[in-house]
């Protein structure tokens, strides 16, 4: 078979989209030319609408936790406490960081594969009032949750004076997210998911507020300190040397959004997720999580009973297509596919029939091809729902 | 949708390689470099395995048609008698260039879509005695046809002094091709179908017959006069400047094919056939060509009773997938689907999806599902098979 020809359908690093690839091969420039200036200032505003934010979007390099670190390491510091809503790694990923600076964490764990709901939050605050900031996790990569934050940052902000801190980092792009509106005051995200661009670059939504706290706050911090990034960008420039072929790929990446509209890339991904989910259970798997907590950028599936769905990975591997596996206590449990970025309907066709074929070569009980079709289905009867939708606007 | 997100499953140009995109992209060379001449020694000797010759390949710069007329230019002359075997377009464009020569044509006409077999030429033959050369094409891309060259050139040798010229364009290097032991005089190729590049290179492999007939031949030709070719290449080098990017790209392809063999590339492509094949019939479809006629690189379909084949093609188009429509009296009647080069079986099951969806949202009867699931069930049959044929190798 083809050795190097294969699709990568797991939840980050996503395709590179080939003109976005072009972009990022430009001659270098200097991180101080005025050329780099204007991509800075042009991106970081360009991205404000994909986070929902009024301010330029704070660009930093480094991968996905280095930005939920600066969340963390500007907001808070020893001895002051912090409550963690914890669906999985990633949420697990912010009580480490924010153990490692000896804050006082208050965790709400929640079962993985469920999301966190505001009521089960609300509960949590009254039990913790000193809180200073509470961290979030939108969509959960680990366990593909998308957890409710517009309502979830609503009872903080309701209930309590805390600030909140969320990890965006697998869905911004594909999912629409209004920092401002919903009142978040660092909202993060990398680059390397629905963004469409390898790693590199991570990106921090910052409100008034959390500015305000981070000006007296003494935990130590050098190249993680946001409020650098912020008189930086004031100059058109970083502190440091950013990722420059992936500032080109980013403008290229906005552009991309723009031509498609914001609206259409979230609708393409919930019907990537609607596609993803009816040809798993019309294949007999199940799925971790539930519609109502369902993310429309990564689907999470169980193994079965007489199969393991590593081998399946593997074999799906040989078949030119590749998934995740599960995380931490899942880890052999589940496998994960990604629908996000630069990811079509086709896409999530070609991964139900490389499944199919796959499930039945290790010998898993599969009905072939019964994925697939639930799946166009949906397709097609969303398309015709679309088409009906647009003559009901013409008339 | 993704505006720029497509699958190009047309029989040629087919989809570069991203390693074959990474060496067409190195820095340029002159023509008259060294490092040039060691290029050019290098993939003149390595295709010939894949032509199935002993002598270096020659390297014209131009389309497949430059190879085709650079072939009938230096074997015939004006007045003279030439054979064309015609099964499709490209058989009949072979007629149109030596009519354009003033050559004598005569053409066994076989209906598109069949394959010319061994008694029809046989008999053409015989009514035929003082042709100089017999034109075949190996797979004529406008129906999806392989005819048998094998048995026909060795038709030609056994019966006839005439020389046997091979337009083997849209198949060499995804099917067996043998130019010596099967006595082709001129086997042609081009660079975009299943050899990965773009199109710009083309391809001969000469005997020895063919440079005796060519030397005291008076038709004029300059750019296309092969013994120009065969010179420089003693000197590793091209009369002209060859397009240099495509060589950077062609050692590659020929790494690629080293890597996954010969013998597995052919049968990759033997697989998409029977896999096309199974999903097109399972759809209640109706394909162009009998079994024995099938080409392992290019299948073509017929358009249905209520339905226009080219309604099916703009709305797969859509859908982020592009196929080829008829030629000539076929125009609106077929459509053809490239599974050559750069395509794996996932590719097909993704066309076959693809092609549900479409049939459903142009009004045509379809049962969703069931291409892809017969596609998949060949898929699973024949991985079997060859797990059984390794088992017993092993004992």
């Amino acid at each position: 078979m083809l050795k190097d020809k294969y699709r990568l359908q797991i939840p980050g690093p996503t395709p590179i989209p080939p003109r976005v690839q072009l972009a990022m091969s430009r001659p270098m420039i200097g991180h101080r030319d005025p050329d780099c200036s204007r991509l800075v200032r042009e991106v970081s505003r360009r991205l404000g609408p994909v986070f929902g934010t009024q301010n330029p979007v704070l660009l930093l390099t480094g991968s996905g936790t280095s930005a939920l670190e600066a969340a963390a390491a500007n907001l808070l510091a020893e001895g002051e406490e912090a409550a963690v809503v914890v669906t999985g790694a990633f949420g697990d990923r912010f009580a480490n960081i924010l153990n490692s600076m000896r804050v006082k964490v208050h965790r709400l764990d929640v079962e993985w594969g469920k999301a966190c709901h505001p009521e089960q939050l609300d509960a949590f605050l009254e039990q913790h009032p000193r809180v200073k900031a509470v961290f979030l996790t939108f969509c959960e990569t680990s366990t593909g949750v998308l957890n409710p934050i517009r309502e979830l940052v609503g009872r903080v902000r309701e209930r309590t004076q805390a600030l909140t801190v969320v990890d965006g980092v697998s869905c911004v792009g594909g999912v629409p997210a209004e920092a401002d509106r919903w009142g978040i005051d660092i909202l993060v995200a990398g680059s390397q998911k629905a963004l469409m661009l390898p790693p590199g670059l991570a990106f921090a939504a910052v409100s008034d507020r959390a500015w305000n706290a981070m000006e007296t706050n003494p935990h130590p911090r050098f190249y993680l300190d946001l409020s650098n990034y912020r008189k930086s960008l004031e100059k058109d420039t970083t502190p440091n040397t950013p990722a420059v072929s992936l500032l080109f790929g980013l403008k290229e990446v906005l552009d991309m959004l723009d031509e498609e509209g914001m609206e259409t890339v979230f609708s393409r991904h919930r019907l990537m997720m609607e596609m993803t989910r009816a040809g798993i259970r019309a294949l007999d798997l199940e799925l971790l999580t539930e519609d109502r907590d369902a993310s429309p950028t990564v689907t999470a599936v169980k193994g079965g009973k007489t199969w393991s769905s590593e081998d399946l990975r593997k074999e799906l591997r040989r078949l030119g297509l590749r998934v995740a596996g599960g995380q931490q206590h899942l880890k052999g449990k589940i496998f994960r596919i990604g629908h996000m970025g630069y990811a079509d309907p086709l896409d999530v066709l070609t991964t139900l029939s490389a499944l199919e074929v796959a499930l039945a070569r290790i010998g898993a009980p599969v009905e072939t091809g019964a994925g697939t079709q639930a799946a166009e289905e949906e397709w097609i009867r969303v398309s015709r729902a679309d088409h009906r939708s647009v003559k009901q606007t013409g008339n």
